[in-house]
Order: C-alpha cells, then sequence, then structure tokens
C-alpha cells in the first residue's frame, strides 16, 4: 500500500484515482471541489491545500489540464514543492510541454525528491477501464517504483528514456494522430469527389498498409458524421501547439504538423472546437466547397 | 477454366499470372519478352501482338506502368481493341487515373465487350504469394465474372462501385501510406531532436490510436536505416501525381498530398527516387539538419 | 520590314500581331478564324494552314494556349515544320513548360531554324498598350534579329539565357505572383479578423518592404471584392501547373507553390475559375469561415 | 516641447530617442544602461527606474524587444503603471502581440491615461534616418497628440485604427515581408535548376507584377550570397511566432504562414537564426539538394 496524493480529480484524473483506491492504495486529495468531496465519501483523507496533500504522500499524481497548471500545482504558493520535502516521488501524467518538464524534474531534484513525466493516451474510456496507454520518463528506480501503480491505471506501460522523454513521446502521438486523421479525410474526399462511395473505399483500404484504427474508427465518424467528441478539437489543438512550441525551440522543421494545426484553428473559428478530431474532414470540406458523399 | 489474355508480366505481373496458370486457366501472352518465352515454357500460348492475345482470350487483364501504357496497349495500334471483339472482358490491374480509366471503360463498351478496373495493393511480396488487396471498379455483373481470378491473386477483394472506382480506391489508398509514412518521420525526427530515443517513442506508440502497419514497418526500416525497397519512391511518386492530376481536374484541393509530393520531389533531386518510400523522413532530415537517432 | 508568319489571334495574340502590322511589318496568317478575316481586312496575307504561312515568312510568332498546342502548331499534320524550311526564326511567345521548349527549339534546329521562346506577362492591358514584359531564350543572334519585333509589343525585354530560359522566367514569374497574392491574403485576412480595417492595413503597408503591386493592384481588389478579371484563376492555375510539372520533372520541391495550386483547384471546384486571381483570398476565407472586413 | 520618457534604448530606441531630443524634447531615461548614461551625457535627465520616469513624463515611450518585456515595464514592481497617474500617454513602439496589446491600454485607461501601439518597420537604417514606418493603433485625440513625436522619426504614418490595430498592421507586414522572400527563393530556385541563370531572372521579373522590393533586396541578397543582416532570421521568427499565436487566440488559419514559420525553425535548427532573412532561400536549398546558380 502506498500513500498516494492526487492532484487533479477531473474527467480523466477521478477513474484514475478510483483504480488506485480499489488496488488498496491510501489516496490525499486537496479539499477543493465535489469530486474530491466523493473520493474522501469513497475513502481518501481530505487535507487542506497541495502542500498538506504532498506532506501526506509518499507519491504525488498530478492529472491537470497543462503546463501553467502544473507549474502552479508544484511551485506556487502553497504548491507541492511547499510540503514535499525528500524522498518523495511526483508524477505528472498530465500532457504538458516537454522542455518545461525537465525544468520542472530538476527543481523536484533539487528538493531531494524523485519525479516521472507519465503522460497517458487513451481518454476518457481508457481511463475508465484502466487500459490506458503511459509513456514514461524518469530515471529507472523511479520508473521501479511507479510500476504497479501505473499497472492500476493502464495497459501499455513503456519507459521511454530520461526526464521529458514521456511527454515527448505523447507529443509525438498527437502529431501521428492528427496527420492521420487529416490524411484519411483527404483521401476520403478525393474518393468522393470522383465520385466513388467513399464507405466503399474505407472499406477496401482496412486489409492493407492504408489501414489503421485512425482509418476505422474516425474514418467512420467522418462517413457518419458523427462528430461529438471523442477528443476535442480544443485538446488537440493544445497538443499541437504543445509540438509547435517545441519546435520552435528546438529548431525542428514541422511542416506537416504546423498545417494541421491551422486547420484546427480553422475549426475553432467556425465553432467546432468541441467536436471530435474527426471534424478535421471537415474544414478539408469547406475548403473544397464538397463535403464526403454529396 | 478461362481463357486469359495477360499483357504486362514484370516484377508484379508475372507472380500474378502464374498464380492464374496454376489454378488452372489456359494463359495467352504476346511473344514479346523473356517473362512470356518462359510463361509459354509453362504452359501458356504465344501469340503475335496483343489483337491476337485478345482474339483468343475472354478475358483480357492488363498489368502495366501507368496510364499511357494502357492506353497505347488498348487502343494503340495492333492494340487489344483491334483483336478483342464483344462480348468480352478486360481487367485493368495497373494503377493509372481514375478518369482516364472512365473513358478507357467506355470505349471497351463501345465494342460490346466489359471493364473493370482493379487495382492492387501489397506490393511484390503480395503478388507472389497470392495475398493481393484488390480494389475494383466496374458492373456487378463482370465483378461475378471475375471474382474467381482475383481470389488466384489476391486476399481482400473489395468492390469500390462503378467504373473507376477502384483506380479512385488505389489513389486514396496512396495519399494515406504516403502522408502516414511523411507523418511517422515528422513524429520520430521531433523525438529525436527533442533527446528521445525514437525507437522507444515507436515502441510506446504502436498500441494506441497512433499504431499502424505504417508505424511498425516503415517507423522501423527510418530507425534502421534500411531504405532498398519495398516500394519505390519513383513508385510513390507516380501515384501522387495521379492523385494530385485527378485532383486538378475535379477541382479537389488536397494540400498535404501536395506537400508530400514535394517531399518525393526533393527525394529524386536528391538522388534517392530508388528508395523505399520511407526515405521520406531522409527529406525532412534533410531540411531539418538532423538525423533519427543523432 | 519582316515577313511575319502570325498564328494565334486571340485576346492577346490580336493586339500584338496589330502592333507588328502597324509597325510596318507584313504580316501572314491561316485562313481559319473571324480574327484572320479581319486581320486580312487589315493588310494581312491570308493562306491555307500553318505550313503555308511558314512557308511565306521569314519570323513565325506563336501564341496560343498551352504546349500541346505549341506542339500540335509546330509539328502535327500540315504544321509549320512542314513548310518552314532553313533559315527562318520561330518565336513562341505562349507560355507554355519550359522543359518541352528544350526539346521544340532542337526539333526546329535540326531543320536549320532558329527559336526564341519569349513569353510575356503583362496581360491583355499589356498587349493593347504594346508594354508587355517579354522573356526570351535562345541564341544571342536570334535575340538581336527579334529585338525589334518585340519593341514593337512590348517594353521590359529581357535575353534571359539559352532556350528554355524565356519559359522557365514565365514560370518563376507566375509562381511570385500566386505567392504573393496568397501572402497578401493570409496577412489581410489576419488583419480583419483580429478587428483592424483591412483597407487601413493595406495603406500602411504600402511603403515598407510589404509594399508590392500586388498589394497596391490585388489587395485593392480583394478589399473592394471586385474579381472580374484581370488574369483568370484558371489561366494561373495552368501556370502553377507547368511550374509543378517542371519541378516533378527537375525534382525540385516547390512546397510554397504547391499549396497554392490547391487553392487554385479549391478555387475551380468552387465554380470560380473564371474569376481574377485575386480570388485566391476567397478560398482563404472559405476555410477561415471569415471575410475580410466582416 | 513634450516631456518625453523613453524605456528601450537598443539598436532601433537610441537613434529614435536622439531623434527627439534633436527635435527639442526633453527627454527621461532610466539610469540602467551605457546607453542611458550616453543619453544623459546628451541632455536627457535620469531617474531611478521606470516608475520615476513615468512620473516625470507627459509621454511614455516604449521599445523594448517583445511582449513580456512590455508586460514588466507597464505593470511589473516599480514599473511604468506605479508612477504614471492620470493624463498621460504611453506609446508602445515594440512590435508585440496584438491581443496583448488590447489589455495593456484597458489596464492603462483604468489608471486615466491613453495608450497607442505604433510598432515600426525599417529596421535600424530607418531608425537612424528617421524614415521609419510607424502603425499606430489608438484613439484620434492620442494620435493627434502623437502625430509630431511620430514625424521625428518616421516618414510612412498610419492611424490603422483602435488600439491594436497598429500591432496588426506589423503582424500583417512581417507575414507579408517573409512569404514574399519565401516566394522569391522558391522561384528563382526552380529558374536555376532548370538551368536558367537566376539573376537574369530577376532582372526579367522586376518591372511587372512579381516585381517588389523584396526580389529587388531580398532576391539579389540570395544571388550574392550575402547573408549578413539587414533583419534576422531570429527577429522575423519572433514576428510570425506573433501571428501564429494571433492566429491560434483567433481562429484563423494562416497555412502559409505556419509554413514560413517551419522554414525559419529549420533555419535557427541549422545554426542560421543570426543571417539575414533572405538565408530562408538556404533552407530551400537545404531541402532540394541544390543552391542557387549550381
Amino acid at each position: 500500500m502506498t500513500q498516494i496524493g492526487f492532484i487533479g480529480l477531473g474527467i480523466m484524473g477521478r477513474p484514475m484515482a478510483e483504480h488506485l483506491l480499489a488496488a488498496g492504495h491510501a489516496l490525499h486529495v486537496a479539499n477543493a471541489s465535489a469530486a474530491a468531496a466523493d473520493m474522501i465519501a469513497a475513502g481518501a483523507a481530505g487535507h487542506d491545500g497541495y502542500a498538506a496533500v504532498a506532506a501526506a504522500s509518499e507519491v504525488v499524481i498530478l492529472m491537470v489540464p497543462n503546463t501553467p497548471e502544473v507549474e502552479s500545482a508544484l511551485f506556487g504558493a502553497g504548491g507541492i514543492a511547499e510540503g514535499l520535502g525528500s524522498g518523495k516521488l511526483v508524477i505528472d501524467m498530465s500532457s504538458i510541454a516537454p522542455l518545461a518538464t525537465k525544468g520542472f524534474a530538476a527543481r523536484i531534484a533539487e528538493l531531494g525528491s524523485d519525479y516521472l513525466d507519465a503522460p497517458v493516451s487513451g481518454g476518457e474510456v481508457g481511463a475508465k477501464a484502466a487500459t490506458l496507454t503511459i509513456m514514461v520518463g524518469g530515471s529507472d528506480a523511479a520508473f521501479a517504483q511507479a510500476k504497479p501503480l501505473f499497472e492500476a491505471m493502464g495497459k501499455n506501460i513503456t519507459h521511454v528514456g530520461p526526464s521529458g522523454a514521456g511527454q515527448t513521446a505523447k507529443v509525438a502521438n498527437q502529431i501521428i494522430v492528427a496527420l492521420s486523421i487529416a490524411a484519411v479525410g483527404e483521401a476520403l474526399l478525393f474518393a468522393s469527389k470522383a465520385g466513388a462511395d467513399p464507405a466503399k473505399v474505407r472499406e477496401a483500404l482496412m486489409g492493407g498498409f492504408a489501414g489503421s484504427k485512425v482509418l476505422e474508427v474516425h474514418g467512420q465518424r467522418m462517413l457518419d458524421r458523427t462528430f461529438n467528441p471523442g477528443f476535442r478539437i480544443d485538446l488537440h489543438h493544445k497538443d499541437l501547439a504543445l509540438a509547435l512550441s517545441g519546435a520552435d525551440e528546438l529548431g525542428i522543421p514541422l511542416p506537416q504538423t504546423a498545417f494541421c494545426e491551422q486547420l484546427l484553428n480553422a475549426a475553432r473559428g467556425n465553432g467546432e472546437g468541441g467536436l471530435d478530431h474527426s471534424a478535421i474532414v471537415k474544414q478539408l470540406e469547406r475548403l473544397a466547397g464538397h463535403a464526403l458523399g454529396e
């Protein structure tokens, strides 16, 4: 049994925390939200603020929206760093900037504690089913310590490399997923405009090298015109923005990612930021003046 | 047993013809090449020219490089159209322009014969193993007639729609494959420049939504720096050129396909047109001034 | 006085031919069109077919739509090559493929005659005012011989280099013009969406490094929503297609040109191929869901 | 004579401040830098910190690198806002984010003072020669008050619109300049690879619609291989990043700007961020495996 602090009990974080509780660990949360109250009712210990959570925990897990929220939870007034002390382990499971992550890990190391970045993919469905893919950056020792906790929350668990490598892998994941959706959109739109049935084309392509989960799942959503998320364009936009700000800092050109982010901008400008990311196809349709199956 | 004329006994066509022969069909070929001599030695009947092949056959199959070769074989001097007559079936298994295909089918229909476009994917390996994916455009009757022949050569056989729909599906396939390779290249290059091990990143991503045959196979080739084909950039360039000339004719924008074709142009300008299409990553590396794993 | 054959009496060709006639040259035309009848009424000599025109002329000028029309006029049945003989000069003022041009020049050289490629920019207005920009490829001697004729039709006359260099310069011209229009569109659209008055922005930018004829003329058309040509998108599409097929042959990547051609495809798919090329902005607006000044 | 506070005496700011002093205005600076000491020696009054400068001034001008520096100078501890009071005018001549600018103006308005954003183009040369282009956002009254000061520093002075409109115009300017340089690079590279002399091509194009200051100046730099700045890629990268973060916030797609920023990323990754922005062509050359004039 590990004493685990959990910061960020949102759509993803709450089912993750529940799996940890169900696996027999002690959970510590901050007395701030309705979700926290529910968790406390279910057996978690409530504390006043993150510093107190950190003080009571061996391992502190974060699952918050983006880089600034992680920075604030860690190093803001009354934050984790104030109560953590040495010999602890911080695990950031949020999806944030890889380069900032290295800095956060270094600052936690100065306190004498360890740090893992461990972002996930798989979405709400994966969080509830404990089938998340978890990409981990940090030391071997910290990974070994955290592994049983990860196994309570996910399935494909890979130690990718040192600090930041988990976030880097997540960014790479989001690049491929976004570009693959856009590629499927372009291909199906071409087929449709050429007079073929895009549903038949998708079916014909599934078995070969063009086949993928994206063609299967997102291709079908495009055909069904079912754009309720799934994974919202606003969130994927955030992830590609992380990719591109990383590219800016690293001096690496990501021309296709940059173009795809502009499609996401178009989606948001057209009021479609809340739709599933398969609605990238709607932006291509808008430009083409032709919609799938017309 | 069907009397089958087979035009185009190249790397792909020859094993396909051999499977038809092995399945008990009678094969008719033109006395032109060493491959034809081998086929004749194996039991095929040799004829002087395509018109004679067509006259002797119930079904004529073409497997040649591109649109002009199909047009010439069908309608050039001494071509198939001169000997074909009515009541026959022409099956073009080459990968050519969807819009030209509709015209060819119409001209064959004027002769009283039927026409299928049935391009394949799966490459030399699939041709030899009789596991090709076959995407078919044309009438239900013609598809029903040809299906046993397709089953001797391939596995995933889909009747996509009317004339041209097979070629359209093949173009869609090649769009997705090219863009997926480029997406994997961009993601792994980002990861590498960010200091992560791209091999570990690929491994971490395989199970999730970024996972695909392209990440599995071409991602590994990028990491191994093994760029012997596989499928040559020169050929994929031809296929994207078909996509883009189709887009020109249809008035459909394919921005990402257009960019990717420019990466293939770069490859060719750099003398890498003979490499496997996973060498798209080398063009991104060239621009980035950074190679995977550096 | 030079005996000049003139093939292609269209919107551009007719005023150009009239300038040559007005400059005191003898004009030879083919008896084919209403325009030819008008020219004959104005003093030109009529002939049956291009071979006869070529036989009667010292210099033969072509001003036709594209590469196939030039090839057919030169080398088709009854074409120029059949009547030309040696010691003559062919000047192709059409805008066609640079690489094909080199081949045409070589075939005319085999007949013992000389060849210049001399495409123009400046449009109908420039043709009528004899202020065309003329970009010339070919030998020094041929350029010296043709210069007085060019001076009857245009103003900025540059001998760019050997055969094909004129067409190459024209392609370069069309690349810059298209990309500049698209750049102005993107900048003004950004300004408009940010809440600034795009007309004021254009005005503020005119004096500096962003200032250009394109910002002045096409920027104003975008603001005025006056998209009557001018220069039609269909024609600019043809020119970028020449650029991109040249890029394919040369193995040179033109990523921005490739993207811009897709905007032109979108225009054509949306039924706007007949609008002025400043309507590129309408495609960006379509994607953005926001129009200038909204 | 106006009491003017001037914050930011760098390469641009110092000659601008000197022009104001030469025009007879009283200048107030912070005692922080060698440049300040020089200005004080030339007649400016020195103060301890920005708040004191603001207290002593009727108009406070800022000329600092980017958004965070403006925010800090205005609202940081000991910043302008602490000493400004009401009835003053703040003029930000830095090039920063348009959307942040609106917020800064609103916060200064709460203090009872007015705010103009007035970024410039024209570079060090224009700053020294007092020929800067100045794009101004803010109220009519503030613009009227500031106009004589602007006329001491620049030439093309345009009141573009309300708060933020000046910064928006500057972003639009930088979009057009970057894309125009990239367009010239693509066109000349095509010409060079096609075997034409790019210098001759540039010359032939100067008179027509492809002609621009960018073709004239940056085109020549590309040909001369003179990439000493001028305007550094690092700075233009900053400006396109402002454009793209604005696009993210506004939900406006800027596909070409996004691509061009990736070329600038490539430049930086290749250690060429300190070169003139005409070195964009070197990135295209890198991808092409061909350099101008090879």
